[in-house]
């Protein structure tokens, strides 16, 4: 695999790319036993589509809300029993997720390049996920697309990343494992590399991203 | 059921509101067999989070394209065998779609209001829909967001409507079945009427339509 060349500043996306989702569905199996992977599924799609919603109607609102409400449809489409205290205890579990096992290695090994991170996640949220996955040290810079008040793919989310670090875009690699990233990301200008750890299809939204992955325990080859 | 006041101007929704997607679900079933109503359901999906997707990006493309590529993902997700040819034929059902049963005697109690339609779909599309199902001499405007490209439910194309007419937002009712576009319409300012034909439950996105109805038979008894 050839390396991305000039590369002085890694963005990582958190949910799903940095960090696992899995223990909540673990929690959510628990709960409502033959109904844990349906709900979880049926909240992060909501959760998602509401973020697009919410951006295009210029009516954001902060990404923890917006997650309970997401949960909280999704357990009334399900008709699942239960409310407040089911959906207090799976949004605990969310500021708790533990990172995926290729993580760690991966960030130990780029110690030659800035490491940021830019998530949907509030401030407070991000750092609670990498101070209890004790990642903190790793990271140069935190962003949240919660200083523009609107979700990715926006430019303006991407944005925040240029604006701290000086560089080029095209110095800038955006390390995301969701697709709608991978073509915000691309659209804007940075370098992309896509985790696909599920080997999923990709969207047919045209851009694709620079490099495949199925690991980040590959990114220090690609990262030189 | 209370009336809505002042009303001067309807604007409809066409996908889903005033047009019935069925027969494009009864093509698909008789394509792959056993899979034509998952195919169209993962299709309205991608259609419409791709329709998300680049407005956020800035990267509009127009109606036709976006659903054939959201079709092409489908059929791939789903391993269905065919390609060119089969989506051809569902991408042509879709310019020929029914209206639903009880529009057209809506249409004809609504003689005292100004009537318009603002879909997504091209001004093509839209004009042969109408068309095809007879209803053009009931609309005094059809607008598409082609003319501002960008998707609902971003402001600009509520706005379309309002630029048309020069009535105030409170004298326009929309119309829709599709929930992104009641919050999206609502908060632009529109009166807005949630047609809820399958009793779905609503989406947890904070605004609420001023009234829901089960069908468009009803809506004479509230634009008086």
């Amino acid at each position: 695999m050839d390396p991305l060349l000039g590369i002085k500043v890694l963005a990582f996306d958190a949910y799903g790319t940095l960090f696992d989702v899995h223990s909540v569905v673990q929690l959510a199996e628990k709960m409502f036993p033959g109904k844990g992977l349906l709900l979880s599924q049926l909240w992060r799609t909501k959760q998602i589509e509401y973020m697009f919603i919410r951006s295009l109607m210029g009516k954001y609102i902060p990404h923890d809300q917006n997650t309970e409400l997401a949960l909280k449809y999704a357990m009334q489409f399900l008709g699942l029993s239960g409310g407040d205290q089911e959906r207090k205890e799976l949004m605990k579990a969310y500021e708790v997720l533990s990172p995926f096992g290729d993580v760690k290695h991966a960030l130990e090994k780029l110690g030659h390049v800035k490491k940021s991170i830019l998530s949907v996640g509030t401030p407070a949220l991000i750092k609670s996920l990498v101070n209890h996955a004790d990642l903190a040290h790793f990271f140069d810079e935190l962003f949240s697309v919660d200083e523009v008040k609107i979700y990715k793919p926006h430019p303006l989310t991407y944005q925040l990343v240029m604006d701290k670090f000086g560089v080029e875009k095209d110095q800038i690699a955006f390390i995301t494992s969701n697709y709608f990233d991978v073509v915000g990301a691309k659209a804007f200008g940075f370098k992309v590399i896509w985790v696909n750890r599920n080997h999923i299809v990709p969207d047919e939204l045209t851009l694709k991203p620079d490099i495949e992955l199925n690991s980040i325990d590959q990114l220090p080859i690609i990262i030189q």
